[in-house]
């Protein structure tokens, strides 16, 4: 969408409310409330109806936003090589399989001993259906599939808990007891100046089905919260009697039960068929093999007056313009001669720490025994959370996540080895599912972001700079630390398109 | 889990609550909190042990439960017989493709024109993880996939709304305006006695996060809502102002935001890969198709004291035993021998409609432009809902279920011709989603479940009968109509577990 049809939209919501601008949105062909900016691909009419030429462009990075720069450029034939660092493709967008090795900064090396079919996603791992990345996997035929982002049969174990409870049983006790106290308010006319009188009984009959509290609204138990045994022939023999609200309040539940109310994690979210690596994959097919060097680090970067000069193992390169397609934190240690200001722009970034650790059973007991198909069972321990895997469903293996963790967690098992982070981290693991935990465990790899090579970091927390948003003479910035959408495949996506679109419109002026 | 597991951990909850009853069931080997009733199916070597012999069993229809009669009856080596009166297997788990037909018992007739690759999933289309219908899938070696049973980006559309909204708008205006009232009340002191001193802060803290208030306890909209805009390089430009509370109430917006919270409706929830029929096919597969005879309607069932006798278009044929796996109203027709007070306990079930329409677009405008992918449209419109197909994704074809209504809204679909169904739900389903739903439309069939041939209703309503789930001599009564999950193929499958494990017991002692 281009500026105007946007401003135009914003103004018209705030002025007229949903209603005029729902009914400018239908006339303009567009489905209500879910837009994002639109993107024209550089193509090469651009050129020849201006009798111009296509530049020769280096891009450093073969993540996703390099990648991106240098698919979208070379639909209109723009002369791109993309320097990757690394000796592999893909930046964070990393799907381990059997064999794959990995060397950390550290100097550990793990590889992975995964079997057939059995995957990782290190990295990157669930796709909003909002975002831009999904347009890519439709361009690209890279298969989708739902990302079970949260299930109701997972668990919610924080401190304050006896026992593990399913988000379902959760989920119903925190409705309903948080239904029976509005209605007890309400009721009670302690509401009376926040509630029309004609809207009390329609809260009142609201707050019935809300809560499931029945006609005598309080809560006393639900169907949604499940059943010890479900039911069948017999009725369902009901779990143990909900907690009282003081319980359920010291099992602190906020974080777990809203993570998914939030516009990035709603469900349904998706993921390529065969591993998040899947796009990186399509989009060096289609920028050409050829095109890309990996193990390739750059030693220098020069703004010249005609373009920029790029130093690495083999000498100088030298292009009309280079994207850096890199972490601000990581470039921001390259020498070169970029000024000053935009040195201390990247440095304000702030590297943040994750990890992950892949565990492959030889059995999926999470399924058989604990009917959990997918998602994510939430905590407060060190491992932050428990994944259990969105495919495979019924196969002999399968790949949880035993632990995603952030920030300290995440400092703490990037400071060990391994093999002390896989039973620090089973430990924690048996403390939601039991012994099974540590059974028919086959093979693990963890990443521990911070120490990545090149990368040095899960993401970058900094605030927008308008500055980076610009070139640097010559040199461009391409990255989802740039965007709105840090952390996300989506933010590198539309980073990258944003740059390809100044630059192009730049050679088309200046060539 | 026998029973006097079941009644121990019963017990346990009761009197020791969760934790006592969660140390048991770790004890047991147990999940906690998520068991079906144990089943074991018949052997061959249960004959072997006592010298007795497997028996002749003849199964009236060839749905779920008669299907599963005759597999697990097989696995010991039962000859069984099934006989379906119409002239395709499956009964109500029915999916249509290109070619397929479809006589209703009014004499219209439907003929699929669907392409390559699209089903429509008629009947059932959706499993429940705690269900036992995934074991079937596992056991049979049908691949499933994840149902998209509910989408923050689909849409909710109610009377009194000037625009559909996205469920995640609804959502987050609900809980925050909510939270908003419930944080007001607590902190003017009305809940004092509700909420002990020591909780008030607890619970505003919760209240925070849970309608996403911010420091004043106030709603004003949050990100959760979704965009006008969504975030990239620029910040998401917000949608207009959420709508007042009254202005919410008036929505009723309900019954749309909890359907997902019940037990058997919680995300995530599974279909096999496919069509919903991959599991009728492999049952009878494992049965054997020569045991299979369709479009053999039954005229008469007799009990005589040494068996059934059967009759139908060739003859009589008898067996020691009969399964009627044929719904109650249906059953309660055919002449024969059963006692009145049998009949009686039949002719209490009410048959209820449901009907659905399966229309064919030849371009996915819902994903390209709605960015729904998969998931549910909650109207209160007469077409109930609109489903967007769970699988396909990105392709050029896809099905979206046009209207799965109930009652009398089935009722009056069902009164009409297919061309006037269709007309009427495109009608609705432009209220919604505006012009492009009549656009790339290619085909379409619909199914009123009241006009079946030989199962005239979308499912049976009836008290839990004792009587029923005993055997009328040597007839047993086999289908979801006898269980608690009425309506649900996992139903027909308890019900024909309980049925193989009660016939068999009396084989084993009377043979």
């Amino acid at each position: 969408m281009n500026v105007s049809r946007r401003a135009l939209l914003i103004g018209l919501g705030a002025a007229g409310g949903a209603g005029a601008m729902y009914a400018a949105m239908n006339a303009l062909g567009l489905a209500p409330g879910e837009q994002r900016s639109e993107f024209e691909a550089p193509r090469p009419s651009d050129f020849a109806l201006r009798g111009k030429a296509a530049a020769k462009v280096i891009v450093l990075g073969a993540g996703i936003a390099g990648l991106t720069c240098a698919y979208e450029l070379g639909k209109a034939g723009y002369d791109c090589t993309v320097l990757e660092a690394s000796d592999r493709i893909g930046g964070r967008s990393l799907t381990l399989r059997g064999g794959d090795g990995l060397t950390d900064t550290t100097g550990e090396r793990q590889t992975a001993a995964y079997g057939e079919g059995v995957y990782f996603n290190a990295g990157p791992a669930r796709i909003a259906s909002w975002m831009v990345t999904l347009d890519y996997c439709r361009e690209l035929h890279v298969p989708i599939e739902p990302f079970v982002n949260s299930n109701a049969s997972a668990y919610v174990y924080t401190s304050g808990m006896k026992a593990p409870v399913r988000f379902r049983t959760a989920r119903a006790d925190v409705y309903g007891h948080l239904s029976e106290l509005l209605a007890k308010a309400t009721s009670q006319g302690a509401l009376d100046e926040a509630v029309q009188p004609a809207d009390k009984q329609l809260l009142l009959d609201f707050l019935r089905q809300f809560g499931d509290l029945g006609e005598r609204t309080t809560y006393g138990g639900s169907e949604r919260r499940g059943f010890a045994v479900y039911p069948g022939v017999e009725p369902g023999a009901p779990l143990p009697p909900p907690p009282t609200l003081s319980e359920l309040l010291g099992y602190q539940l906020a974080p777990a039960l809203t993570f998914d109310l939030s516009a990035d994690q709603a469900m349904p979210m998706f993921q390529p068929v065969g591993g998040m690596d899947m796009i990186v994959q399509a989009l060096a097919d289609a920028v050409g093999r050829d095109r890309i060097k990996t193990s390739y680090p750059v030693t220098k970067i020069v703004n010249v007056p005609d373009g920029v000069e790029v130093s690495h193992q083999d000498g100088t390169m030298k292009a009309a313009y280079c994207v850096a397609a890199l972490p601000p934190h990581v470039l921001a240690k390259i020498p070169g001669n970029l000024d000053s200001s935009v040195l201390a722009a990247l440095r304000v970034a702030v590297p943040f720490s994750a990890g992950k650790l892949g565990l492959e059973y030889g059995r999926r007991w999470w399924e058989q025994e604990d009917r959990i198909y997918g998602g994510i069972t939430e905590t407060d321990l060190d491992i932050g959370r428990i994944w259990y895997p969105s495919e495979g469903f019924h196969r002999p293996r399968g790949l949880v996540v035993g632990y995603y963790n952030f920030a300290g967690d995440a400092d703490a098992y990037a400071a060990l080895r391994h093999p002390e982070r896989l039973e620090k981290a089973l430990a924690q693991g048996e403390r939601v599912h039991g012994a099974k935990y540590r059974k028919d465990l086959l093979s693990s790899v963890s990443v521990a972001w911070a120490n990545r090579p090149h990368i040095e970091g899960a993401w970058a927390n900094m605030p927008p700079s308008a500055l980076l948003q610009e070139p640097a003479g010559r040199v461009y910035f391409a990255g989802d630390w740039l965007t709105h959408l840090v952390a996300w495949q989506a933010g590198a996506f539309e980073s990258a398109r944003h740059v390809v679109t100044s630059l192009h419109e730049r050679v088309l002026k200046e060539n």
